[in-house]
């Protein structure tokens, strides 16, 4: 019998405890998934410490940027039984009018991990088996080459499960086409990918971040335009940003604003960047509300999308990019022990991480 | 020489003051439209009272919501001389890269009639010819029955203009359909016809007012259910419309809300109905800032889409409903002479008209 060893948030404010669980038998739909990696997300530290509740009732191990090989399943999914996998940050049922209508990702059977049940700070998780993507030419090892990109391994792919996807789905459903131009707001967890995401589909991008070394290593993102929305604002932010649009042959219209900051400021200025035709995605998520003129919607023609996680079928050509290396996360993943979970929500918290955090079972060391 | 008498706004916060023009010869793009009929929109309150910038210079004469005949045309719009015809508020100009590429409405080179230019606050107006609106079945009489409707006159067709065809876009633009719920905020000049439309497509409809006699007129209008959201606020009028949507056999997700009302108040109470997958059409305007959490449209992957004009191309399929009844504008719309103005005007600020007033010249009293 597989023990299970993680951190689990037992109360709000309260640092996550360690916790041992022993897998009993799994369901027809689930499986055991021995984690590589966990990736460390802002919705992470909204329950923590920032009163967003969780769907299941505490305690509840969180976690939902998984990548790991399915060691055992239910009756329904053998067939996944050794594979390495990519866990999407959102589950759906599949089966449901909202899932069959295309609209998956708003499915209310959908299971996120971390959220609506146990996650991936921890050694193993127990998911639903359905929509898992297994990751090609992946081995049993976890510590094996990957594909095209330097240095890629199983544990790097966690960040596929939500940073990147998220900010994939949220690029494709903008519509952002070639030559066009893409502001990301906020060089982030999520925004590092959305700037890539939106450069490897040729439009022109700007990045706004208020941290200096974030916007020095913007043009490693695709950024050809790196500003601090603190010091330029307002009209002069939009009039250089509209000099970049020039320069580079893209519209001054129809600009696509993704908002990937998740906080009111950031928020504010994407909101005050929108244009005639302009998209603005909101991907970030602050549960503070800011004061914005909404009919500037009007005014402008414009349109506002929310955009919660990915739907499962667009991973596999977000796996495929990865693996080719057209989307680099070895770059911005860093690997960390689960047994230093403490100092690595600490670190996300204050901001002083560069890059997003990815959590390694320790096998010794976790609890 | 035709002389063209009209109302003009010098500056703003100054009743319009009467002006007469005469019509040079017309350039070969535009025709000269005797006025038949044109509706007062809250946008000209807000060029007259509310501090929103006029994009042609004053003094100008306002009235973007026009009926008429066409009485004299430029070289390129012969054929349509003598036509009965509706001016869409927004007429692009059909050639630049926005217009080819179905981005009509934010043409940089659009015209809107008392925006742009002159409008139809009286006898006549000179309008580019592009893209005006015959009437199927109009002959030269501006006071002969039209279509299938009871009492309808080509001077009622000035609603169409703006206030149908805006409702009509939005709509459209949300992607409604049959049985699914649709939230009308504003029971006004545009909401009136949100809400027709709504249920002319078959969805079940809710309209929120805070005027008692606008939500006893609602049945008419195809509202099932109208509430008034002073009364009921948040979570308990959330959960009316679920119960009303229940009963009608309309989704719990996926709602369209039409914020028409262009008030702070009734935009954030649309904003405060969305659901997952929820679409919001800002189709109402005003320049004040409202205090909404933006993150919502994330958490329920909700949308907002703002509205500007409807694009030329939509104007006939409007036309033939409002002729065949399928769309009632006579209920809704009520004849004042042109001369009568300033008193219209006062009305529609104070919220005491009923219906949206159209402003018929007329020969002796217009200056």
């Amino acid at each position: 019998m597989t023990t299970i060893r993680g951190f689990q948030l037992t109360a709000p404010g309260q640092p996550l405890a360690p916790v041992r669980r022993e897998v009993a038998a799994l369901s027809a739909d689930d499986v055991l998934v021995r984690v590589a990696g966990c990736g460390v997300c802002h919705t992470d530290l909204g329950f923590l410490h920032d009163g967003v509740r969780t769907r299941h009732s505490l305690p509840l191990i969180l976690g939902h940027e998984i990548s790991g090989h399915v060691e055992d399943a239910g009756s329904r999914h053998r067939a996944l039984v050794g594979k390495a996998v990519v866990v999407p940050a959102v589950l759906p049922c599949g089966e449901c009018a909202l899932c069959r209508s295309g609209h998956a990702t708003i499915c209310a059977e959908q299971v996120m991990p971390g959220n609506d049940r146990d996650g991936g700070f921890a050694t193993h998780a127990i998911l639903p088996g359905r929509f898992l993507c297994p990751v090609p030419g992946a081995g049993p090892d976890a510590d094996a080459p990957l594909g095209k990109a330097a240095g890629l391994r199983l544990r790097h792919l966690a960040v596929v499960a939500d940073a990147v996807s998220t900010a994939y789905q949220a690029v494709e459903r903008s519509g952002l086409r070639e030559d066009e131009l893409a502001v990301v707001v906020g060089l982030g967890g999520v925004g590092t990918f959305a700037a890539q995401i939106a450069a490897e589909r040729g439009a022109a991008v700007v990045g706004l971040d208020v941290d200096a070394r974030r916007r020095e290593a913007a043009p490693k993102m695709g950024v050809g335009l790196a500003l601090d929305p603190r010091e330029i604002s307002g009209k002069e932010l939009r009039g250089r940003i509209a000099g970049f649009a020039r320069e580079k042959g893209a519209p001054a219209t129809g600009w696509t604003i993704l908002e990937c900051s998740g906080t009111p400021a950031g928020q504010q200025t994407a909101f005050g960047l929108l244009v005639h035709g302009a998209t603005l995605m909101v991907v970030g998520f602050t549960l503070e509300a800011v004061s914005l003129r909404l009919s500037n919607l009007m005014a402008f023609d414009a349109r506002a999308f929310g955009n919660w996680g990915c739907a499962p079928e667009l991973y596999p050509a977000i796996l495929d990019k990865v693996l080719a290396g057209r989307i680099d996360v070895v770059s911005h993943a860093e690997l960390r022990p689960l047994s230093e979970i403490a100092e690595a929500l600490e670190e996300v918290r204050s901001h002083r991480a560069q890059r997003r955090i990815v959590l390694v079972p320790d096998r010794e060391e976790t609890p």
